[in-house]
């Protein structure tokens, strides 16, 4: 049974702690922390996932690395405020002096430390201000921390993102949780989305790998709020044992669903908190010749600016989304296309039903979060996509993102 | 020699005439013409690009056939405030009725009509109100009609776009003269552009196709303003041979270069005219490895929302130059690339020369016109793409379109 923990994150499970400082990163006076640490007691079987554009921020190179070497992790240094992209051999310098110090005291081997950056690109790290700020926030590690590094880790997001599941079958239980920061440059691919996500199961190396990449295909990669990819994107997945519960091949369905449960609060939460979002809206396409044609189907709509700027005006303009679809290269018949606003039926065989239905869809456009539904009658194969619209305050955030 | 003519549009050519009229299509009282008619005096071989968008509004599917039946083509028929697509069967019919009037009082054979169409998707067109007016612009054509056509087919455009060069060679001389609508829903594939453009050259079917095609890749289809496709674009090239100067293989490579420089103009227009925007830029990728890769780093780079906001803040900020290059799919070392706004070197080897030059590429982003140059140093091909600044008045010009 998987249940939900309420207000639970990175330390809900056995044996995870973690703190937060302020190190004021881009050096303007900023109040509230931009540093965070996340630190098991024993060291973790660990899965990674990171962001495929070919400029990859130095902790990016340095995470991928480690991750490939096989070793386990035992703590993760993230700073928001600075990406430490697009700054040569002198980021990765800052990786290794990070990670050196932070395994210094915490008594580690520095490759069981990795980092973890957000923000401006293209500027150096001045890494020395969270040196200055490791100390502190080793001392304050605590397993009720997981709300602090939450927080540390936003950048433009308006709300901390923070979910966990408790699984219990046959009388043993363990825990699931994770915290992200998402909001600009999200894209399928992972795009700036840093997600850090803890469990206290027992279980391989292989399959925690196999488990984080089902998921990421279905949760993450699912999300969209401008089609930019970023430098940054890493997905961390950390199992430190400690609950003694073993996940095989037995137990390895219900901790995927666990996991995709966690994961899926946490994408829905990042589409919802897209910079300058007001509403989340889930764009389903169904009955497609094949999972690719739906996915890149629903992947276009979700990403469309006038479909996005038409989500903004609670505009019923469903002709946006025929042509969309359309221009996607998924392959079906358009005078055969439904669509749906929730439960309403609002155009049928590519024509609309009823002009007199538009007083309907508009105000399901108006609430918070609705679903949309395009039947293409062309196959078998759904995907979904979770996007937000697309409002003046996007580009007033991203206009003067350094200022 | 080619020299442009000033004030040149769609009559500038030998034997075209234009006329527009109030047809007020939308039905909320306009008050300047909407409707607008091309008539050339004698039968034109024609060549046409239409939208790639699965989803096809009535008058191109309408167009397409009529362009594969091979016939002569004599006059168009344009509407601005709806785009009859996702009509339906009854959006063909309306093309029909449309053209066999236009036919009957022109006293042509109804397959030397084609229509046009732009404006809001997914309403049936009220054609009525375009044969009501039919016979007015019969009556009005004339060969300074030009700018009246370009004025009628705007939708969101801020300002008519027109373009005629004259060629002279050899004591003879012929015209080539365009006019197109933009704005928003720009993107390769030919987007909610629609374009027409008139020549008074002898030229054979095969040539001018074989010219529009060339010259489209290389300037329509390299202009992004949201990277939306639309299911109206259609770009019409008619040649009627009044001026007696005939275009073989021997002229046809100063023919194609004339119509590039009518179709660049054009599409420049289209990007620097897109819905909110306030800025032209330039993108150019060179010493790519090869063109398609050229090509797709320059068009993400120049759609990236990301990237369109950056040029509406003025901000220098490089590193998203540098994210959406990565993310492009393009092969290129990051650590070799160099950057240019203008002649300013900023970038060299993926690194920011000197934070000083930050001053000098921020007052460069401050015209209205600039230029940005990412050299890949993978290669030895180049592409550019024409892009625009993203401004919260996109999205206010979508977020409320219909009303």
């Amino acid at each position: 049974m998987i249940s939900k923990i309420n207000g639970g994150g990175v330390t809900a499970a056995l044996g995870f702690i973690a703190a937060s400082a302020l190190g004021d990163i881009k050096g303007k006076g900023r109040k509230t922390p931009d540093v965070a640490m996340l630190v098991s007691d024993v060291p973790c079987v660990w899965a990674g996932a990171f962001t495929k554009n070919l400029v990859k921020a130095a902790p990016v190179q340095y995470g991928m690395e480690l991750l490939n070497r096989g070793d386990k992790l035992s703590a993760v240094v993230v700073n928001a405020g600075n990406a430490n992209a697009c700054t040569g051999e002198k980021g990765l310098i800052a990786c290794h002096k990070v990670a050196a110090e932070a395994a210094r005291l915490l008594e580690l081997d520095i490759n069981q430390v990795i980092t973890a950056s957000t923000g401006v690109i293209g500027v150096e790290l001045p890494y020395e201000r969270i040196l200055n700020v490791l100390p502190e926030m080793v001392e304050n590690l605590t397993d009720d921390g997981g709300l602090d590094f939450a927080q540390a880790i936003m950048t433009t997001d308006t709300f901390s993102k923070e979910s966990a599941v408790m699984v219990e079958s046959g009388g043993s239980q363990y825990v699931i949780g994770g915290a992200c920061k998402g909001a600009g440059m999200i894209a399928p691919s992972v795009a700036t989305m840093l997600t850090f996500v803890t469990t206290d199961v027992k279980i391989s190396k292989e399959l925690l790998d196999k488990a984080l990449k089902e998921v990421i295909d279905i949760t993450f990669n699912c999300v969209t709020v401008d089609g930019d990819t970023s430098t940054n994107d890493t997905v961390i997945l950390m199992a430190n044992g400690m609950s003694e519960v073993t996940v095989d091949e037995k137990g390895y369905s219900e901790f995927k669903e666990a996991l995709g449960v966690v994961c899926d609060n946490l994408a829905k939460m990042i589409a919802k908190d897209g910079e300058g979002a007001t509403k989340l809206v889930t764009i389903t396409v169904k009955n497609a010749k094949n999972y690719d044609d739906a996915r890149r189907c629903a992947y276009k709509i979700a990403n469309s600016p006038l479909v996005k700027t038409m989500f903004a005006g609670c505009d019923p303009n469903w002709g946006r989304l025929m042509a969309s679809a359309g221009a996607s290269g998924a392959v079906f018949d358009p005078d055969k296309t439904d669509i749906f606003f929730n439960n309403v039926h609002y155009v049928k065989n590519g024509v609309i039903i009823d002009y007199a239905l538009e007083k309907q869809v508009y105000e399901i456009m108006k609430n918070a979060e609705y679903d949309i539904i395009l039947d293409l009658h062309a196959g078998q194969s759904a995907a979904k996509f979770y996007t937000c619209d697309f409002t003046s305050d996007y580009v007033k955030i991203n206009a003067d993102y350094r200022s």
